[in-house]
């Protein structure tokens, strides 16, 4: 079993594979025994036992930043650039922060248990559909240190034991934060094993997680384009995945022109780096305000590739190749095309939207529910930025990250995601004829 | 592009393969565009070109009955067994039961539109999760033919588009059974693509379909363990997977005495071959009626394997090995194990069951409710034969399967297991802080 951090460079080889396999067996089959004393905990018990989780986070304080400060050097050392050294960076601040989210996941109400349908059938057996956990999940992450916190209080709090696999780049902050939140949660009655960090960066961790189907229930992976890919290609178990977000605005010719500015320069240039941020404004061309929306934007400071009609409305804009349409920019760059009408702002969308988040902006209530039935992306969304797609702007206390595929559970995924149900069949005895 | 049945032996040479991704490229492409278009049909628009659909069936009759004629005549010769040539044959009444099925579908409540949740911001943002189609869907089954005209059904009731992969022995039945199923949505307005069959018996078509991950939303198998075991070594589309039904009835002590045995008969001996059969049955040491209830079941013509207590109870019983605990006999062959109390029975469980359906006979109701939440299965019952795991006798009017896994559906999966949702926003003009 490799139980050293062994990071190799290239190319799983076979001992490698059945190593890491062996350790992941071994993590899973700890999760589903600690998994199984979680299942029978109240709603009460899981949040008093996260309400101790987030004090131990405060109370290894001074442990937490020590190790963090270990990983930022390591960082430097290794020519990360200032955004990641940013987000790999934690303070006394922003520990607070990741010690009262844990509070406000305990907080939330526990969704196990929930009765969501039921029924009695003519011969009398009583059937309902009940809320339980999913059981293990893997989690997939990148470099921010707060997602080994976020992640493990919300699949605890559901009733799941999680494995986590962070970035390298905050081994010893996730290290260190893992073992608070373990002890914390021990002190409240749950396995310490309820929640464990994969202790290897060795790649072949990740495939035998990936392929770990007898054990994890399912993988959350959250992460860059190359994380996806491999997730895609790899992965037996069950995937609960986020692809990019390439999201569209369309300002309808009937859309107000203040809201249509305000919208679109919000839903792009507030945030450029997450997925809800727009990527690609679709103009109606009897839309008549089209070059102050274009001024707007360019003076916000984004950089816009334009479609023929659209390089005519400012000569600041460059005209876009083929690929602008698919690209999520992630940036302070926008592609901005001219549509004739509804239809085709929707057959555009239809073609290069990723299915996460949409909008319309307009006056016309009856276009604006066309649009809503009309586009089939996780989040559809009348007169607002694209970037309130979020959990927490949803009322969901959290989220696990936003789901853009079709089965499960879509767009933001919180509580309720982390959850699946059991039918529970209640007779008399009956027997089938 | 193959267009002609060619079966292979075995192993997919690469030009079958390129070749099969061509075809089923070809057919998601046909079914995502039908898709667009029925997803914009009313529920009145559905119901009544299913029932059409149900008519073309009726009117083709003579067709279908002759392609199913050669099926059987082709299926005697290659030496099919009684029982599947009885699951293969089709005759006016059984025909007639299968347009009347698509009749039963076409009445369904579509499931489509409905508002599962909705709130509103503080911000006054509204938000709604709203049931929408999954997408495209295909289906790889085995011999029966039903299952061509009610996994159609099922699919575009819910405004579904199917690709559907039947077995080599019942080729011509599907085909013709699909063809009228076309004729009669196309006649009420939904294009005929919105049904399809793989036009090819070759098994790289099966692979090329469980690669599909841009054209297939979801793939449900419905067969056996070597088809399971395929989709799962090679699916890259998720899989609604229906694994083995290994269920367990427990007969706690304080369990009726005829109530028991006539669950105990019902569950094992109804009929042998279905999922929901009972396949383990554990008897409570302090139950006092253990020896009838064996000699209910061997007298009904059930051969009994058991453990060394259960052995002690009926010298007919021949012992159990360790892999009878793990077995599907889908015939008259039960093991039977003597267990003491409520948590022994719960641990074997939790070892061998298969998360199908597990059952408790019990007069006790704390005990019934402690099993019913304890036992992490499908499908749990209290007080009723397993044979009831089935989506008519759960009042969903139909199933496409039934789902062990954890993710999207559990259980008896019928029209909402065929929706997805998505989250309509409706604003004012909010922009995000």
């Amino acid at each position: 079993m490799i139980m050293q951090e062994t990071i190799s460079a290239q190319g799983d080889t076979a001992p490698d594979t059945a190593d890491a396999d062996d350790l992941i067996a071994t993590l899973a089959a700890n999760a589903r025994a600690a998994q199984r004393v979680l299942a029978g905990k109240s709603d009460a018990d899981k949040a008093a036992a996260l309400r101790k989780a987030a004090q131990a986070l405060r109370d290894h304080a001074k442990a937490i930043l020590s190790a963090n400060a270990q990983d930022v050097t390591k960082g430097e050392d290794r020519g990360l650039t200032s955004a990641m050294l940013d987000r790999l960076r934690l303070d006394e601040a922003r520990l607070a922060g990741i010690a009262d989210a844990v509070d406000q996941v305990a907080a939330l109400p526990d969704p196990v248990g929930e009765t969501i349908a039921s029924s009695e059938r003519p011969n009398g057996l009583q059937l309902s559909r009940v809320r339980v956990p999913i059981g293990v999940i893997g989690i997939i992450y990148e470099s921010r240190p707060n997602v080994t916190a976020d992640a493990a209080a919300l699949c605890v709090r559901a009733g799941n034991a999680v494995i986590l696999r962070g970035g390298s780049e905050a081994v010893n902050s996730n290290r260190a934060i893992l073992a608070a939140l373990a002890e914390g949660l021990a002190a409240g009655g749950i396995p310490a094993h309820a929640v464990q960090l994969v202790p290897t960066q060795d790649r072949a961790a990740v495939g035998a997680l990936l392929r770990a189907a007898d054990g994890v229930d399912m993988i959350v992976p959250r992460g860059g384009k190359s994380l996806v890919a491999r997730v895609q290609a790899e992965a037996r178990v069950p995937v609960l995945a986020h692809l990019d977000g390439i999201c569209h605005t369309y300002v309808h010719c009937a859309a107000d022109q203040a809201m249509a500015e305000a919208v679109a320069v919000n839903a792009k240039m507030r945030r450029t780096g997450i997925c809800g941020a727009m990527e690609t404004l679709l103009i109606d061309a009897a839309y008549p305000h089209a070059s102050d929306l274009v001024g707007k934007l360019i003076d916000a400071g984004c950089a816009v590739r334009g479609d023929g009609r659209a390089c005519a409305l400012d000569t600041r804009i460059t005209p876009a190749n083929a690929g602008d349409w698919d690209t999520e920019y992630l940036e302070a760059v926008l592609s901005v095309a001219v549509v004739d009408g509804l239809d085709a702002a929707l057959a555009h969308i239809t073609a290069h939207s990723s299915g996460h988040t949409d909008a319309i902006v307009t006056s016309d209530a009856e276009t604006a529910e066309q649009f809503l039935n009309a586009v089939d992306s996780a989040i559809v969304m009348a007169n607002a930025s694209s970037q309130f797609a979020d959990g927490g702007e949803f009322g969901l206390g959290a989220e696990i990250g936003i789901a853009t595929g079709r089965l499960h559970a879509r767009g933001p995924v919180a509580l309720e995601g982390l959850t699946t149900y059991k039918w529970q069949v209640r007779g008399t005895g009956q027997t089938r004829p």
